[in-house]
């Protein structure tokens, strides 16, 4: 039969649906699997939110608010701006993949980081963009003079995961500045901010602060990893009205569903949820990032709710004995195949995770 | 500043936020505004969902499965089919875009009805897929020799509602045969049968049904209309491995959120809640045609939950004037700018919507 897709379609990796842990479980003959391998908040969603969304239950036969109108004006209070500089998307992977598609087409060229969240080049590969791939030094640190060197005339959007997914490295408010200030006009700057609640460092700041320096600058946020929210998908980007418009004309109108919609609204009140975790994790990270280099590991400088760790083995290796002993943490693709990215949990949860490690290491 | 998008993305029309419900009927001093414009189920969801939504609650700081599989699964089941001939979406809509980005681009053609659902119309716009729109018959037959006399050496992808959105039409067992048999075999074919529990026509079969006269066939189906789940977005296709592989290649991994997916399974068992509705909807169909009918007005013979009224007026006066009366109905774009998109509802909504139609005829 004839060509069923064009060759840019054909270059995307299938999707190897993954078992639900339960079926993990199962095969392993294991119980209670300890899952650090997605980022999310150990401590559980809002209460508030969950209240939200039971309220909301009968009305589950309505189609939702197409435009996210409460949602937006909740948030453009939020971040003191104006509710048609916000989009609203099913997690902000939605928003990753129509920035893609909106800013950017073959004609086009797109700069990433190499590791960095992974479905930037998705989004890209799947917009048929082509791209440039910068590598972050010795795998961890940003490197702005790399990514400004690899912009091209054509170059449309730059993408910076900030702070970065899987490393959690941020840009030192310095570089920030000269990224903002350096990359030509025409580019749209996407800083991924999903993890931006976690961030302590003196020389971290949200490019929310720095708005006045580029005009096409889209930054993302979401309520799956500090806000717990990860099952309903909510995420959101905050930029100029042009830029929030021809988003809006790609986006699906009922993208982002009703109960998401009332759950972040409530969850976007519940400061203490969110304080207590960030606080949480502060700590933990911390005395994970201590316990993990006593045992001999290097592991990255984090501003995030994980770690990366190289265990200087193939990355299968360590991934299989870890889930052997029932902690389900995530391996890394080439060129970090022997470090694992591992989730802050709660304080009993990594007393299980290091001696796991140590249980690994000695095997 | 340089071009922002791409001349396509250009042609998008900006979406337009509607305002929630309750501020228009603030704006309006009413009270009670009755919805008839989105076809909703109007007995609510399954309580049998919101049990499923209710017990998942406390997970809902964990993504969801990226693979649907217990969904799927049961989808698979329903249908006596294999689990990777089923991809599921946020919504039908999720999959349709999908579809126009998958198997079409500018080298490409499709053809769509018209009027049709008009998110076909979109989705090959935002992956700029040349189309030809072929008129229904009398705007309200599916007309299966013109749209077989539009393909083009290059159409790779045909949509046909069925039974259509807006104008409730099915094509009959005979005309979807020849369309099966003489469609040339490299388009893919998609059947939308997000209305197909209410259709009752003794002409009238599933595309399900025909799987064995074409390979390339993809069926949409929704849990947002007979099932009740608007709110929570959940749309499935049944397709070709091949064709699944390929649109699961283009999905997002977590498109489709934990709690649609826990609901859609229980709704899926829920026998009851959906024969009732379409019990329901059978009787105050006819019934709504016939007092409609009485009143002067043309009704397109309708196989889904809603029927299309010629009011042989500018629309807006009409939708307007049952606006003023409390009422919500949809107005329809041109070439079908005099009719109106009428849900039908529950047996005291009806009564209240014909009503209403009385007086602003009588206006």
């Amino acid at each position: 039969m004839s060509r069923l897709v064009p060759p840019y379609i054909e270059r995307l990796v299938p999707y190897v649906p993954g078992k639900p842990v339960e079926e993990l479980e199962r095969e392993l003959g294991i119980k209670n699997a300890l899952k650090l391998a997605s980022n999310e908040n150990p401590m559980g969603p809002s209460p508030r939110a969950l209240e939200a969304i039971a309220k909301h239950l009968p009305e589950t036969h309505r189609y939702p608010d197409a435009a996210a109108f409460r949602l937006r004006e909740r948030l453009a209070a939020h971040h003191d701006i104006a509710m048609d500089e916000i989009i609203v998307g099913n997690g902000s992977n939605e928003i990753i993949d129509n920035l893609c598609r909106t800013f950017a087409d073959a004609t086009n060229h797109a700069v990433i980081g190499v590791p960095s969240f992974v479905y930037y080049k998705l989004g890209l590969i799947a917009a048929n963009v082509p791209y440039t791939e910068v590598p972050l030094r010795d795998h961890l640190a940003w490197d702005v003079t790399a990514l400004l060197a690899a912009v091209r005339p054509e170059t449309s959007i730059l993408f910076v995961a900030h702070p970065n997914n899987p490393t959690g490295a941020h840009v030192a408010k310095k570089d920030l500045e000269r990224l903002m200030k350096e990359l030509p006009e025409r580019v749209v700057l996407v800083m991924d901010e999903a993890y931006v609640e976690f961030a302590d460092a003196p020389d971290f700041v949200s490019a929310l602060t720095m708005r006045n320096l580029r005009e096409r600058l889209l930054v993302l946020r979401t309520f799956s990893k500090a806000y717990g929210l990860a099952a309903i998908r909510v995420g959101y980007g905050i930029g100029p009205r042009a830029v929030i418009d021809y988003l809006n004309r790609v986006r699906a109108p009922f993208n982002c569903n009703a109960l998401a919609q009332v759950a972040a609204i409530a969850a976007l009140s519940d400061h203490e949820h969110v304080s207590n975790y960030v606080k949480l994790n502060r700590t933990e990270r911390a005395r994970v990032t201590n316990a993990l280099t006593k045992l001999g590991l290097k592991v990255g400088p984090s501003q995030a709710n994980f770690v990366l760790v190289n265990f200087a083995k193939p990355g299968k290796e360590v991934y299989d004995s870890m889930l052997r002993l029932g902690v389900i943490i995530r391996p890394m693709p080439a060129p970090i195949d022997t470090w694992q990215r591992i989730t802050i949990g709660l304080p009993e949860e990594n007393d299980r995770l290091i001696a796991a490690v140590q249980q690994t290491l000695g095997a």
